[in-house]
């Protein structure tokens, strides 16, 4: 089958791949209809050492059902499921807390354990506990949204959470990538009253503002801060959505956060440590999140998205075939795309 | 008057100051009855510039209102209080939401702007909303217990709260100071199953047992680490208080944190940054905390100083007169006293 491959930082490449095949009797098999490139594939496209072997890429899809194992009781071939970017074993004492992205038998997609979405298929280990079977036709209308369900609309949703949102808060979201427009979505969908979006790429704001930001900050660092500062009368938002995962992006975001105010961070970070530590301290900041167990966020999420209450899948901005994977990385990379779905 | 002055790292003295006195009609002066050292003191003790002019010492107090200000309208001359580490006007916005040390006409004592609590007296800005009447005469036997209301007993609850203790939990402490021995008391308080202590101090770990300690690590570091996640199961502790203040400290507080696990910490950070950014984001851990709204915890607390069922005042171990305070420093430093008392 065709994948795609990172061999090094802007280095990707659609090979032929062994088949996808079932491995463990737990393991299913999905032919992907619909994939696409995340705003954290962007980080290895950056900076990933080159070397001999491929990285499979890709952990966002939904497929159809091919094959399942002979322990999979849940699922059969033709079933339409969404695909999270974790696979989880749905039983583990954290998978029952809701955090299956710490699953005990659980890992990661666009990885060599389980192999990459940006495929013609995938494994998928642990399906039962994985994949999330859809009552629509793979050709649905809605099918933008919906695969936002295996990340970033769960993402943004958890960011949203970590950061305490909730009904007549205020709430800043620092990203214009497409977690923090979902982060937007996400912080109107749980009620805040007002919503503050810093980023500058004006169409991604124009729709930020139709997710339902209030206000958009253009500026970075000091100035933004400030400017933040003035729109919350000198105080600074309870809850901080930091969508971006950079040291400044975390400064950004405490300097935002009011006395007593969360942030949910759901950017991969790149720094090893996180910066502010002591004005975070005296202000009593919480800072909180990490990858979203979004497996858990989809039965509460879909609704909304089949009844059209919330249009995460607007976020997609141009459609490939897998061959022209690697220039949506180019891009997104380029941010001419704020995100590419994948027609396998 | 006589107070506390620090003229640089390990050089306090006691001088005659002017005498406390009103200086805004909010204010209150109060006769120290009951003060004492904290381990937060110990920072500048070990690492403050020489300097001319003294730095103010002491943040914990008990006292007697001896005058209050024209607007004061809750204290009278004569009522025994206790002064919390900060001050604060219990009317704005931050005080309504019981985060006292956020208050935006607020301070903390220990400084030039409010002066020492290590004195005879003290003038206490916002006094309505800072001071809290005792029913109790100023030679209570409960007294020492009392005096850690003004800090060490609502700081390990802040931790507690942070860290999201709660019935049946893990809770670990990392310290075994004196704030760290008030957190297993919180933690107790407060329903967790099972506590473990991070200390190597016999004297201090000794307590801790009999404050409701039910394990002991005396190990740092990486062995620490090891030792916490083998006693739970090899998950980690779903809550941790970090009553140090050090890079070390919180590294060990993330390494021994079970994924979706929060940290209260309550120790003054020295560092910049907090450490091990990507372990904490991974475990989706949360990092929580600051310094203790201790205002807002008196009310519940006190109940149980006066009806016995917590001992707090058992972290003090030597008790001495204003001219001995120089000398108390150097006992807490060299880690010969725990908790020191002063009554000037």
């Amino acid at each position: 089958m065709r994948a795609a491959l990172m061999f090094g930082a802007g280095d990707v490449r659609i090979e032929n791949v062994p088949d996808a095949a079932i491995v463990s009797p737990t393991d299913a098999v999905i032919r992907v209809t619909r994939a696409c490139i995340c705003g954290s594939d962007l980080w290895p496209y950056r900076k990933l050492e080159p070397g001999e072997r491929g990285r499979p890429m890709g952990h966002e899809a939904v497929g159809v059902v091919e094959a399942i194992g002979a322990e999979v009781r849940t699922l059969k071939a033709g079933d339409l499921v969404v695909m999270p970017f974790a696979f989880s074993d749905g039983t583990c004492e954290f998978c029952r807390e809701g955090l299956h992205t710490s699953c005990v038998h659980g890992g990661f997609f666009g990885s060599d354990e389980a192999g990459g979405a940006q495929a013609e298929a995938v494994r998928i280990p642990q399906a039962d506990g994985t994949l999330f079977a859809l009552p629509v036709g793979e050709d649905d209308a809605l099918m933008p949204s919906l695969l936002t369900l295996s990340d970033v609309m769960g993402t943004g949703h958890h960011a949203a959470l970590a950061a305490r949102v909730g009904p007549g808060k205020t709430a800043a979201v620092v990203g214009d990538g497409a977690v923090g427009l979902c982060g937007v979505i996400a912080a109107k969908r749980l009620g805040a009253a007002r919503i503050i979006i810093l980023g500058r790429h004006p169409r991604r704001v124009a729709l930020a503002r139709e997710f339902g930001a209030t206000d958009v900050v253009g500026e970075r660092g000091d100035e933004a801060v400030a400017l933040v500062r003035e729109l919350t009368g000198g105080l600074g938002a309870s809850s901080v959505l930091e969508c971006v995962g950079t040291d400044d992006a975390m400064r950004t975001a405490i300097g935002i956060a009011r006395p007593g105010a969360a942030i949910g961070r759901v950017g991969v970070p790149q720094g090893e440590t996180i910066p502010a530590s002591q004005p975070a301290f005296f202000d009593n900041i919480t800072v909180s999140g990490g990858p979203a167990p979004v497996r858990a966020y989809i039965e509460e999420l879909l609704p909304d998205v089949l009844e059209g209450r919330i249009e995460p899948g607007r976020v997609f901005d141009r459609v490939i075939g897998l061959d022209e994977v690697p220039a949506g990385y180019r891009a997104m990379n380029e941010r001419e795309a704020l995100k590419v779905m994948v027609k396998p």
